[in-house]
Order: structure tokens, then sequence, then C-alpha cells
């Protein structure tokens, strides 16, 4: 039986969750896995967080060098999140030769190369399942069940906070700033919410799954990154009667060798698997060119579920003898690799003054930029009224220079708001 | 490099499908994994099948014991279908040393505690993603993704065929036996349809899934099972406005150490994340003790979805030191861990003669057998009504004592249908 031993840095709640899996499922994962792990050190400030696991206080360490010149440590499990200190501590680690299983997506997707360079100088493993999509097992899913497949596109729901918000914003007709205080009541949203609802953390997750998909790094800055703050609950109403449901998405396509990222709402098709993704729930769809449509589903955050993502890499882990490697984390994709005016369609939502010419003066600029329009609505019942209207496929730079053509047209109030569609 | 050679037995659809991948993805999956592989041997009738592939005659073998014995094969992939002989040819080459590939639910389903004993022999692997789920990796989920969970349910349409059938009669309101000609006609069902329509097919995979769930195996045989065959457009239709969806699913459920094993048309909610899988697509539902719900969606058929999941197997053997082992499939699940007198709730549909009384004769009986009823509706609009009712929670048992007992009432003309309802 091979026997593991597992230092914690960090007891908080992922940490935590993580140290309760270990310690229940230890009996059932010696008999069904045939691996024997012991929590061997832990790095924390308060003590208490160690005995009341029933762990014994011998095994605080006062620093990450006691833990990895500790020989009964074999893999370091990071829950600190936060850049710093956990990069140094993780690099040390690997320098120290023991396999690390982070979390820790921000510090992840901007530190890879360098952990993984540590790693190959000692062979040690590298594990980050839980970076992504929580306890949804979608790490794995991509470097062991997708090696026959040259991935063509993903399009993910990978946070959490934002899906919450957009879902009770749908179900209840509600605004975002009163369904963001409720969040942050509650405790789906943080007291800061910038990081989730402005797109960061969607970034990051995904960096790692597009530098996986595409076999290339992707740095977190060259992804356009667009929020939900100006989602109303007017266009929830209209995308609803359009057929559609408005969603936080996180998209990367491969085209002739070239890649698009970006993190932004759309307005996707009722039909469309992700589209019933609700509440703080996880999704994560890859089209491959052999496979064709998969999709994972779970939970995305939570002590729990994420602990549960920790403990499979510590156990997949365990049992490799040898473990894989991905070079192709040094190759930076560059600028002139990705594509920024990418094509998508759009839904806008112009207010403007009911007066004769108003629509052919906008369906001209439409179609001086050749741009087709694929539905058109304008409701006359005062003399300020929306025209809504949903383009066919058209390229970001065309559709930008359309509405900045649009904005400007005399009988125009405001551009109220431009969602992408998805099909 | 580590060099790879493959044998395909049966380059048919699934076998062919394979052949392309491996040849079109070579280059590719050396770069990427790592492992160079290459088809060293094919076991088929028809010599044209390896020449239009591109490949030399001469890897045609003529005999299974042929390839066996060439040093050039280490890895052998089945995709011929049928209990025999592709069982033998399969123990055949586990006790030479090579490591397994299959597809062949069926044959697996069967006879896997065979097959692992020859593979423990000689430390040869086994591999079978692709008998559950065609493309989609739910085995490589349970096996590399759900370490830390106690798996408490499975809920999974992996039907594709039972499931175009009931997509299609729910969006075109037609009875089954059109659909399935249609279905017949378009290829979607065999000409002898039995073994998808009557859940045959669903419950070789459940005894797969549930096997490796609960760490018991589960014999095909003790899983109850009912087919698609008498569901109607009506009760679909009245489904809908009771605001449910009809699915083949195949459970599995986990409860103090017993199991219920069962596959039968359910009525789901509409918003159960298993409600939108339409038309041919499969997927799993699993709910596990610290993740909680995941569900992995894709392609349960078709030669490149299952080429994709035989190649991700290969490529997985091939970078495996030592595979891992399931001795717990010789342990039998026997009937007595069975539970039999599982529990559900019901939509029962009864046609009855319009006369006082009938409704309290009803209601009645199911007081008498203590089933609690959530909602009844009535149409009165002739002499010959339908009675519609749902129940709460009840025990299987005494749900059919009660239907046999409403069913020889006075004025009940016939129990029209009885469909279970999952939530």
């Amino acid at each position: 039986m091979r026997k593991v031993g597992v230092a914690i840095l960090g007891l908080g709640v992922v940490g935590g969750g993580t140290a309760r899996i270990l310690i229940n499922r230890k009996q059932a994962i010696k008999e069904e896995y045939g691996v024997d792990i012991d929590i061997t050190a832990v790095l924390d400030r308060i003590p208490e967080r160690v005995t009341n696991l029933g762990l014994d206080l011998n095994i605080l360490a006062s620093s990450i060098d006691e833990i990895t010149q500790n020989p009964n440590v074999d893999i370091v499990v990071e829950c600190m999140g936060g850049t710093e200190p956990a990069r140094t501590f993780l690099v040390k680690s690997l320098e120290a030769g023991k396999s690390i299983v982070t979390s820790n997506k921000e510090m992840f997707a901007k530190f890879w190369p360098e952990l993984e360079a540590a790693a190959q100088k000692t062979g040690a493993g590298l594990y980050y399942e839980a970076t992504t999509g929580g306890g949804m097992p979608i790490i794995r899913t991509m470097t062991t069940a997708m090696q026959a497949n040259n991935i063509l596109e993903i399009k993910a729901i990978i946070n959490g906070t934002t899906n919450y918000i957009l879902t009770r914003m749908t179900e209840e007709n509600a605004d975002y700033s009163e369904v963001l205080k409720d969040a942050q009541a509650l405790g789906y949203a943080e007291a800061n919410p910038v990081a989730d609802v402005e797109g960061y953390d969607s970034s990051y997750k995904l960096s790692i799954l597009s530098s996986l998909a595409f076999n290339k790094r992707l740095p977190v800055d060259l992804i356009y990154r667009e929020g939900i703050t100006k989602i109303t609950a007017e266009d929830i109403a209209i995308g609803k009667e359009l057929g559609y449901i408005v969603k936080l998405l996180a998209i990367a396509k491969q085209k002739n060798g070239k890649i698009e990222a970006r993190v932004h709402p759309v307005f996707l098709p009722k039909s469309h698997p992700l589209a019933s993704v609700s509440n703080s729930f996880n999704a994560v769809f890859v089209v491959g060119d052999a496979v064709g449509d998969i999709m994972i589903y779970g939970r995305g955050a939570g002590d729990l579920p994420t602990g549960s993502a920790i403990v499979s890499d510590i156990v997949y882990c365990a049992r490799q003898v040898e473990h894989a490697r991905y070079s192709e984390m040094f190759n930076n994709m560059t600028e002139e690799e990705l594509i920024k005016d990418f094509e998508s369609e759009y839904y806008v939502r112009l207010t403007v003054h009911d007066v004769p010419g108003v629509l052919a003066d906008v369906t001209t600029v439409l179609k001086n930029n050749k741009i087709s329009v694929s539905q058109i609505r304008q409701n006359k019942n005062s003399e300020i009224v929306p025209i809504i209207f949903v383009t066919q496929k058209t390229h970001e730079n065309a559709m930008n220079k359309a509405i900045e053509e649009i904005s400007k047209l005399q009988n125009i109030i405001k551009v109220e708001n431009v969602i992408r569609v998805e099909q």
C-alpha cells in the first residue's frame, strides 16, 4: 500500500472541506484506490482549525520551509488564495520535489509557466482541477478524456456569483443592483464584487481552459472582458420574448489556427444546453472534432465540491508513477495569433423619438456597414419609443462602427444596450 | 517516445471511426501526449476496409491467435459487437498480456468478472469508456474524478434511440409506433428495436455504471427493466400540462448500504437538468456526498464520438505504468442487497364511467394503501372520462396493489397508464 503524506496550506473554507473529506474517506480511498493518505502538515495561523478537525497539533508547521523539508510530505495542497505568498510557497514546494495541488485560479492562470518550470526540474506533479469550476471535473476531462480531439470551441458558465445574480434577475424581473445587494447579504457575492461581476474570475478560468484546449498558453490579459453590470431587467424581459436567456459566458474558439477568447454577457437560445444552467451552478460546453458536443455540469464552488476536486487531484497524483508534462505552457500566445475582430450576432436596444424616417436612418447605417438584420421591433405607444433589433453574424469592428454612427443619428435618444447573441 | 501498437478487431462503423482518428491524430497525440501509436494489426473479413483507410494489407490478420502472438501489438481494441467471439478473443488477448479497449456493452456487462480475472493474471489493462454513453466521458469521470465521493445516486439517459423517439413523440405529439417507423427509416432505430426500446441496452450500461459507483458488481438481471412501448402521445400531452417531460431513465440509488437499480420511463420536471437532453444525446447525472450534483452530457453513439472514447482509452492506457484494478468486480451483488420495493411518485391515468362516487372509490383505495395524492384531475365532458392523479412518494408494492384494486372497481373502464415521476 502506497503511503502518502499531504500538507495543507490554509485551513479555511476550501482547505477545511478538503481535510474533512480526507479524514472521512481515508478508509474508502485505501480500499478503492490503494493509497493510504494522511494529513502530515498544516500551515495556518489559527491552531484551533487543526484541533477542531481532530488532528494532532504537532502537524502545525511554523513556516513553508518546515513543510518543504518534511520527508513525510509528498503533496502540498494550497488553499490560501491570493497570488502571494501562495505562488512563492508552491514554487518552493515544487523545487523541493513535492507535488502540488491548487485551487487558486488567479495565481495559477498568471504563473502557470513558472510553476510548470519548477515542476519539470524535479519531476513533481502539478494538479489544478479545483481552479476551474469547483467540483465539476473539466480539467480531468480535457486532459484524460478528449485526447482524440482537436478542440474547436469552449463555451462556459464558470462564475457562480454572476450566474446566481443573472438567474435571480431573470426569475424575479429585478434589476442588477437590488439582486447584487441581496446576493451579498446571502453570501453569494463578495462585499467587493468586482472580480466576479466584471468577469475577471471567468477570464482566469478561461485562460486555463483555453491553454489546455489549444495547447498554447493564453495569457489572461489577451482575453476580451466585459462584466454584467450593464444588464437591465428590461433587456432580460425583451430577451425572454425573443426566446433568449442571458448568461455571462467565457468563450474560446479556434479558427484556422487562430484563437478568439472573450468573457461577456450573451443571449443564448432557451434550447441551448447552457441556458438551463441556473443559480450558482457551473457548466462547460466543449466541441471536439471527433466527439462533437460535450457538456460538464456541477457546483462551481463551496467547501465540499471544491474539496472533492482537490481530493480527486490528490488521489490521482498519488497513483501516478510519472506526471503529465505540459511543455506548451511556455509558449505564450501572441497578439498576432488572436482573433480580435471576432464574429457574433448582436441584440441592440435603442430609445428614439417616434418621428418618420428614424427606422430608415438606423437600417441605412446597418446596410452601409454590411450588417444584416434577422429581426427588428418598434413599439409605438408614445413619443419616445424603443427600437430593438437582432443582427445576423457580423464582425465586432463593423458593429462597433455602426453603433457609433447610430448613436449620432438625429432622432436617437440613446443606445440603451448591446448584447451579443450566441447560438 | 513510447511506441504503441494497436490491433483493431472489426473495422465497421466504430472500428473504422477509431482507425481514422488514430491515423489523423497520430502526430498531435505524439506531441501532446508523448505516445506514438500505430495500427499494427486488424481482424476483419473485408480486406477493402483496410486498404480504404490507406493501411498496408499486411496488417490484416487471419486469426485472433496471430494477433495475440504478435509482439508489435500492445493493445487490442474490440469493435465487433455481440458477445461471441468478442468475449473469447478478449480473454485470449488479456491472457497473452495485451491490454484491451472495448465498446461492447452487452458483452462487457455480462462478462466483466471473467475479463478482469484474465487481466489480473497478466497485469494487462482493461478499458471500456466507449461501452457507456459513446463519446461522453462518464467512466473516466467516475474512476478518476470522483474518488472523494460516496456516490449516492445515478440518473442517466444512456440510450440514444429511445431518447430520439421520445423527443420526437413530445415535439410532434405523435404516437410511438409512427415515430418508431420513421426512426427505423432514418437509421436511428434498428429493424429489430427490442434491445433499445425495451431497455436492455440501458440496463447493460447501468450495470457497468452502478458497479463502478457502488464498488460491487451489479449483474444485469438484477436490474428492474421496463421499456417505452406503452408510452402514448396522450400521456406525453398530459405530462406537459403537469410540467413534466418523459424520458427513459436508468436509475441507481444507494440507501443504507442497499442498492436499487431500475430502467423505466419517467416523468421529469421540466427544470431538471436531464429534461432538456434531447434527440439522440445522452447524459448521466450523478450525486456524490461531497461534490453534490454533476452531469456529463454528450453524443451517445456514432463512429467518431464512440471512436473518440476508444482513442481516449488507447492513449490513457498507453500512458499508464500500472493499470487500475477492480477486484470488487468479483463480488456480485446478491438479491438481498437489492431494494426491490423501491419508492417513487406515480402518475396514473384512468378511464372511468362518469357516475357519482367513482372518484371516491379511487381515493378510498389509495387511502387504504396509505398512498397520498399530490394532484388529481377529472375532466367532465362525456360519459366516459379520464381521471389523472399523481401520488406523493410511495412504495412500488403498495402502488401495484392499489392499481390492482383500482382496476377491479365497478366503474373503472381501464387503467390506461402508470408512469413513475422522478424529481
